[in-house]
């Protein structure tokens, strides 16, 4: 495999692995914005953006960009995340010319107005639809508990009254800004020839308008510490969110919190799945590393009978104590790296997991990471690792959200006080 | 990628596809037996000793089934179908001794009282929670209603009834007689050394016991053709299933057939896909193609608002006669053949998605297909095939099952009786 990189003078950056076994490429293209990006009065605007990108552009109607892709048997889809916009396909090697085609010219979108006005009801339907989800529902409160007026608290959808309010031409100023050359990075995977790709990228894209982007707020945040207790009669199970403060995408001690992170609440085999998957005590349980510029977040989660939610908390403080106390033992790191190898080798077995890897590689380090390197950064952590992460990142500071059946919950040690 | 074979000298089968430039390996056991080699009284039995088998052996407790995977970081899971029980896990090529080690003897399960008691409730827990999705329920009675007598219309996971008196004894019975070496083969693909792959099958696995083993009712079946509606208060949407005839899974005309079902409900860029999701007539419309020993099917299923359900039903009929009669355009079947050719190449590139291509492949045709053998077949596919296979296994000729709020659905074409 070979990493090749290139900047168009406009700005845009292009990146890509070659790959001469590989039998398909993927490719995307990723637009450096989010959630995070967004002003109050334009909540939502960027997941909105992302939908408006596939109903068409001059060339194209919605249904030619669907028959283009289906013609060429690509898989493709995009998602919107609070830093990130990525459009993405994965095709056979003949059909690349085709895909750059139809992605770069989606990515110059029309937006026009009766698109842009039944749309609106896709997107105040899916904020329906998540409404309905109460994991999902408590994970977008307890982001805004959490990161209180730090911009990473923003909902990615935005609210229904949001998207109401949003104008055609808001979109479009916000389109503008975000969208140019600058902020754009295409990536590749996969068997393609590199200097053909950029040929066609140049072609396609070499006239998009520059501008000068910006992000505000790239700061460290510990969390606010908030305890909050969500009532949702409606919602029969409790959904439980602890979050700790973690280092940011660009530090060395990601490797680290990922590991910690897995130790703590993989889905088989770790400290929350014996402490209260495995005995029956909640439906599920699980901890995430959660990394972003500027910052990251510990996130553990669980769901459960109401009446379980108390016993269930204090298990899971008592289990974050002891390992801020104690850290963890020498197998469980060993597990978890074979754990973390084994997902990162078979990761990056497609091109399409080779294409998001580099491609957010490149986005929050300007740096090329192959699997070998991803491998032997997590092979390197080590106990004192562990313990430098949890000085600095203590995973017993929490800020904590509760969403459903419950009136109240007692903070644990609290004696029922909240 | 070379391909290998042997049998142990009690009938158990070993395949393998070494890749040298693969990172991972994924191997499995395929257990040649299902739902449809179940009598009434042990309805369920196949799925239920497939959970039993996680519970331990006289080496291992449950915890150290998953502890043992888990120190390796292996990816594993099982799934119990009409015609298989497959066991299978993916780890690193250093892990494959281990991961031997366990599977091998996890299918020597000891069948404790005590667990099958326990694990009994899990079943029955599932079986309701399928029994809350709408679709998998109509799918079940739908196969009962189509098959009729014939054992494919088997339910897999069985009644809360037929759990509830199954004995231990039995379930042992039944392993006894289909878990024999001869009805076991096991599979592996990806960089592994294959004499190396035998030898540790052959030590782990020589001495299990032989048996004669069949397969009783393996023959074609054109349906009941029956038109059923299946009133359910509570379900708020109509849930619509037909299904026609197909090709058994050795037969030529497989690929055709797939082909055709892609055609007709891929989702995306189908017939059904622009008739009745993309103008929002129903939430969700797919043609799926189900290839059997023996026989096969087609299954068409759409979900809707009841009172949209009747204008739909003869929509789809349309449809289906349209293709019966005049077959699909040139266009169609070249963009089939787009999608078909960047799936099986996508789905090749993981030693997970060859093992389980080559395993099923060997299990029903005792023959080996690398990825170009399986898209030349594909691309062999021509307007005549499809003719073929439409006069021999025609798309209208249906067996209909409604399960939603309706109480009554007019058949198209029958002014309102039923």
């Amino acid at each position: 495999m070979t990493f090749h990189t290139h900047s168009l003078d406009n700005g845009l950056q292009i990146i890509g692995e070659t790959n001469p076994s590989a039998r398909s490429v993927a490719l995307g293209f990723f637009v450096r914005t989010g959630a995070r990006d967004e002003t109050a009065e334009v909540s939502g605007v960027t997941h909105f953006l992302e939908h408006m990108v596939f109903k068409g552009t001059p060339h194209r109607s919605a249904l030619d960009v669907n028959r283009d892709f289906d013609r060429i048997g690509a898989n493709y889809n995009a998602f919107t995340s609070e830093e990130n916009t990525v459009f993405y396909a994965a095709v056979l090697p003949e059909y690349v010319p085709q895909a750059v085609d139809i992605l770069a010219d989606i990515l110059r979108p029309s937006l026009r107005v009766e698109d842009f006005d039944m749309e609106k009801n896709v997107i105040i339907e899916e904020i329906g639809m998540y409404d309905d989800q109460p994991m999902w529902s408590a994970y977008d409160h307890a982001k805004r508990i959490y990161f209180g007026e730090h911009p990473l608290g923003n909902s990615i959808l935005g609210t229904a009254d949001s998207i109401r309010a949003l104008k055609r031409d808001q979109m479009h100023a916000y389109f503008e800004r975000r969208y140019v050359a600058q902020n754009i990075q295409v990536t590749f995977a996969g068997n393609f020839d590199w200097e053909r790709f950029v040929a066609l990228i140049e072609k396609r894209c070499g006239d998009w308008s520059s501008g000068a982007v910006g992000r505000q707020a790239v700061r460290e945040t510990p969390g606010s510490g908030s305890f909050r207790v969500l009532t949702r009669a409606k919602v029969s199970q409790e959904h439980v969110l602890l979050i700790s403060s973690a280092p940011p995408a660009d530090s060395p001690m990601r490797y680290a919190a990922d590991t910690l992170a897995l130790v703590l609440g993989d889905d088989s085999g770790s400290r929350l799945y014996w402490a209260l998957v495995d005995p029956g005590l909640a439906d599920s349980a699980d901890t995430s590393f959660h990394e972003y510029e500027g910052t990251g977040s510990v996130l553990t989660s669980f769901s459960c009978e109401p009446g379980q939610a108390e016993e269930n908390l204090a298990i899971v403080h008592q289990l974050l104590h002891d390992v801020q106390e104690k850290g963890i033992t020498q197998e469980e790191l060993q597990q978890a790296k074979s754990k973390i190898g084994s997902r990162v080798v078979r990761a990056g077995e497609r091109p399409m997991g080779r294409m998001q890897a580099i491609g957010m590689s490149w986005t929050y380090l300007h740096d090329y990471r192959s699997v070998d390197d991803e491998l032997k950064a997590f092979d390197a952590v080590t106990l004192p690792d562990i313990r430098a992460l949890l000085d600095r990142y203590p995973v017993d500071q929490l800020t904590t959200v509760a969403l459903g059946p419950l009136e109240t919950l007692a903070p644990p040690g609290q004696n029922g006080k909240r």
